[in-house]
């Protein structure tokens, strides 16, 4: 068999995310698209999600999305395959579990979420352009599964890190 | 954007299924690739979603796998996107919302609860080499969204119609 | 610590249930209250888990109601402790999982997917005035884990029965 | 019918908590069998959960679990109703919508994932005993859903203010 491709999680806000953290989201997702990552995201045709997986499908890359309802009312068009899960916001499990690595790209309480479920899962996290006081708290609970990047470059080099612990 | 490709459920036992079930599933696994549908099985290494995987990654598809549990363990070495829930057997809902038409290979209770939730979320069923008692069930419950197929190529022919339904 | 009382999930049909199939979910609740168990349902205020609940909580029992919804909209007057889900059709599993048998009254995909699920987690089920072709279907699956009662006396001394073997 | 009873999430550590914190926790889960509410907790016979559960429990209240596994496995001796869900972390999200107030108490990964998931859902949050950090942090998130308390009865006067709007 061929190797598995790795899977990038990309967290972040919906209708709430500024212009600015979309357009980071839109070069995070064009990066993993070129690292041959497959991206993961929540799927919907809002903010960081959108963004993201419209930065990595123009790019030619392979993007999932996990949504929260039962049809694919409010799915971003850039999202390739499509996971249908009727489970609400208790679908935010699933996208750290299927993560690999997992980048919080603006803050809300979604994205906290995420960002803890992953933690408790033992998944790598890299808070991208986070306040420092989000930062802190959440070195505060996890020291060693936590890091942040100032830019996407960054971001970048960390998950390729995370991924290299992994499969040593 | 380029057009998203359908996704086909293949549903069936793990450990028990027989090996003319898995043969059929292997059969289906193929043709479901050939068409260029991406393939949704339980993503385990074991019985119908094992060799349906097996048949659809050796024609160069795209396969995916909801996993019921948090970690690649289990996982079908055929499953090319695996989909880590963490949630179960509560995956049995993603597998039906998420698939487009749903084939079921075999009879056991998952198996049954998969076909199930799929006709209560309205997704078309096609019962492959089921028996008399299983069809007349689940015709019973929702007469028209349940079909019977004795062959892949029957089953093939029934998925291409509905998915033909559903795009009109 | 006092025991822990027996929890008794009823599952069957919403808006489709019938007169008579209500009115026997009714008595089945409140013999459920007369033996001190608590009765589980579905939680909506619609048919079977409506009828149950409101039979139970008429004779002084205790009524839990495992909601589909992230709201109280939709609950049955009748359920003393709502669990919430947010799961849709998921919560399903919950439902068999939480009770030590399982009664199935009426006849739906829904109800179908959890006496399935109550099978694959090896909960005993009680079929309660069921169509002959769903008790030889049920029973086809797994033999010895599938009753079939006339009456809802017959129900309860099968409950019993199976409350017994569960505390061997 | 009679009114139902409100139903007070107390979310914290499990394995990890303090002997501090469970004290703490012990006396929350007294007071709020005592003001005749309903404590829900995660079920575990560890830390917070645990420990609100026996307090609660001494003082003669009804108390839930909401369990990660399939089976009473690792239960607390002091709930009385045990909802089993099989969805490992997934179940937070259970916890908090099935609570009309939640408090968090001692502070991990999976507490912090139930706190966020509460401001989303629109539930009220008290945050019992926690660093400045915290406070700080999750007000940054929804300035007005999050209350900070010291004491014990400081917690309870938040509860009932929080019940009193809810009601309004």
């Amino acid at each position: 068999m061929q190797a598995r491709r790795p899977i990038i999680g990309v967290m972040g806000p919906g209708e709430t995310a500024s212009a600015q953290v979309q357009q980071t989201a839109f070069e995070l997702g064009q990066q993993i698209a070129r690292h041959n990552w497959v991206l993961l995201t929540g799927g919907r045709n809002a903010g960081v999600m959108d963004a993201a997986s419209r930065g990595a499908a123009l790019a030619g890359g392979l993007t999932l999305g996990i949504l929260p309802g039962t049809e694919a009312a409010g799915l971003s068009d850039y999202v390739s395959v499509p996971i249908l899960t009727g489970l609400g916001n208790a679908r935010n499990g699933l996208n750290v579990l299927t993560s690999q690595v997992v980048v919080a790209c603006g803050l809300g309480p979604g994205t906290v979420a995420e960002v803890a479920l992953a933690l408790k899962a033992g998944r790598p996290v890299v808070l991208l352009q986070m306040s420092e006081l989000a930062v802190q708290f959440f070195q505060s609970l996890t020291p060693n599964a936590v890091t942040a990047a100032e830019t996407v470059e960054a971001a970048i080099a960390q998950i390729q890190s995370a991924l290299g612990s992994l499969s040593d």
